[in-house]
């Protein structure tokens, strides 16, 4: 059985609408909600968490992703290809980092076949053509059926890090449901730089750059390269959001914490 | 594989129980979730998102909802059938707006046989009644084995609208995760007497008419026909709830703004 | 089709991980969320849902559960096998009562043929150990082959009542999201010292014993028993959390209300 994934910003009600339409043209099919908590309107977040998820799912997945601001307008509507995988909905790059990170060799294709769409609403193209299309192509529609190449799509990135000797420096990309603080720095970079035990500081605060939450006492403040390969800030059975007060797009120094010997 | 969908006001761990007994007696089914988070005990919350799913689920489907402030009281259990669909919970309003939407041409029947039922609790008859009976009715049983026909099942509608020459009165039906207010105006109503692009008030607030979000500034308010086909009030990347302080059932009067001239 | 659930205090995003894990090793699986809203790292109110999720489940359900403030430390990974359902998560107490409940007679094993796991991160054993070895298990796999029986498994209840001639001490074990107040004492407990329609006081607080929430007026405190089988404070389309500013684990003792008349 085929799966069909689906991520968006609508929190509830919507997303059953966009099931009935997709089990009215393929009944046998898997439906698995990656996430409809994405703040509202927050491409980034839904990109991110879209690209943690695409990596563990079997070739022929189609992913529908809507985080969405500009429905309605001129922007328009895609279909990417990545090592077996398709991802399907806005143009505004959201769906790029997860097509990116399964492989380099990407097919982006803009979504134009009106006979594949329902009637199509100003406000809820997640239903009307994303979700259709979706269901088609889990039923064996080649892309090529769904419209033309296209090389000027909207593209997306976390950002470039900086090494200045011993001072990386960062930014913060995504912060999940636990109050973990999770950068853009790749893992492999600190530990070129630092090893476990270290004292570090980020946003002016130092803590130990430790393997696990549970390294540190309870409520202490840790660095650690997360699930997702990158260095997060966390605490132990506790948030690091409401620690720290950091905001999404915040830099983030990370270097080794002056202890005050020379 | 035939769809059995879940709607409730439960939040999480009940609808698991209901899973498990569906499970028990039907193993291939689709469970879908329409949503867990109605507002507690908000009957007519629960009718309106119900409604706006199930016209896009396939013929077959059996939807299981459950908003039962009524749970042990001598209110009925009833089941309706409408256009190949199927409706199992309380007999309170929640599943008629639903129904009624597939086709005018409705079968309501007492939920009466008793050989159906799990053990039956004072306060959790979707686990032990609407989720068996549900399961069974998607294998095949025929509505008729579940209960006799009743016609004095409760009536729930989203009231009617008044035209009062260019003044249209209605009221708020719903409010999305988004922070969309929608009211139970139509849009073909709103079509016969307004243009896109007219400035429109509702709320003593003035706010132009269009067709999408993004036809307006950031965080400026906004009056669209909503994907449900009903007139909504938004903000631009906003909630319009935080904005206007609307209330459900509160009346929303539409007319022309007063620009001065004359 | 197999059944596997997940039950995690997750929030959003890791769940998807997992479940992408899990249909590329079983693409033929129904996968069941029971919940991923367990307060971080409450490993008791975990143990709770699971309870009473697992004993509605057909057997063959493969459970994963994952509340596990000592991931990445020492702590065992184990496997319960239970009247023919299987049990996969940390070893700290969230997966026994749930097997027990099945039946006095389980299986437990240490989770140690490395072969059967991706990666292994520090932090998300979830998708990492427990996810491909529960698609495993849902396979066919013998839980033999997983690792050996062990007998020192960490073992959590919820705690032994103290009757005292008409009076009963227990404590709260859980809050739903209604508000209902869950406790520890055995409805069978209450029906042998008191009568429907008594009036009984706990937490200071008198109030009716009754079968449902509306035997009460709107807005009243009442106890019933839930659909548990436990004994809960309610209030009628209420909160009784709200009302009454009770914790998890607080004592709760239940006697006849003194009327004032001897």
């Amino acid at each position: 059985m085929p799966v069909i994934t689906l991520l968006s910003d609508f929190g509830s009600m919507y997303p059953a609408q966009m099931k009935g339409v997709i089990l009215r043209i393929n009944p046998d099919v898997h439906l698995i909600d990656i996430t409809h908590d994405i703040p509202p309107q927050d491409v980034q977040a839904g990109a991110f968490v879209l690209m943690m998820a695409a990596a563990y799912y079997p070739k022929g997945t189609v992913h529908v992703a809507v985080v969405d601001p500009g429905v309605g307008t001129l922007r328009r509507s895609i279909l990417v290809e990545s090592q077996g995988q398709i991802f399907v909905g806005p143009d505004n790059g959201l769906l790029i980092p997860a097509a990116i990170r399964l492989s380099q060799d990407i097919t982006v294709r803009e979504i134009t076949n009106r006979k594949l769409f329902l009637t199509v609403s100003s406000t809820f193209h997640g239903r009307d053509i994303f979700a259709p299309v979706a269901a088609h192509l889990s039923k064996g529609l080649s892309p090529s059926d769904v419209g033309k190449r296209i090389d000027d799509y909207i593209k997306l990135d976390f950002g470039v890090i900086k090494i200045d000797g011993y001072r990386i420096t960062g930014k913060v990309i995504y912060m999940d449901d636990f109050g973990n603080i999770i950068t853009n720095i790749p893992g492999e970079q600190i530990l070129k730089l630092f090893n476990y035990g270290d004292m570090l500081t980020a946003a002016n605060t130092g803590m130990p750059f430790v393997r696990t939450f549970a390294d540190v006492a309870h409520r202490e403040l840790l660095m650690l390269i997360g699930s997702h390969g990158y260095l997060e800030i966390s605490v132990n059975s506790g948030s690091a959001v409401r620690r720290l007060r950091l905001q999404i797009e915040d830099e983030i120094q990370i270097s080794r914490m002056n202890t005050g010997s020379r």
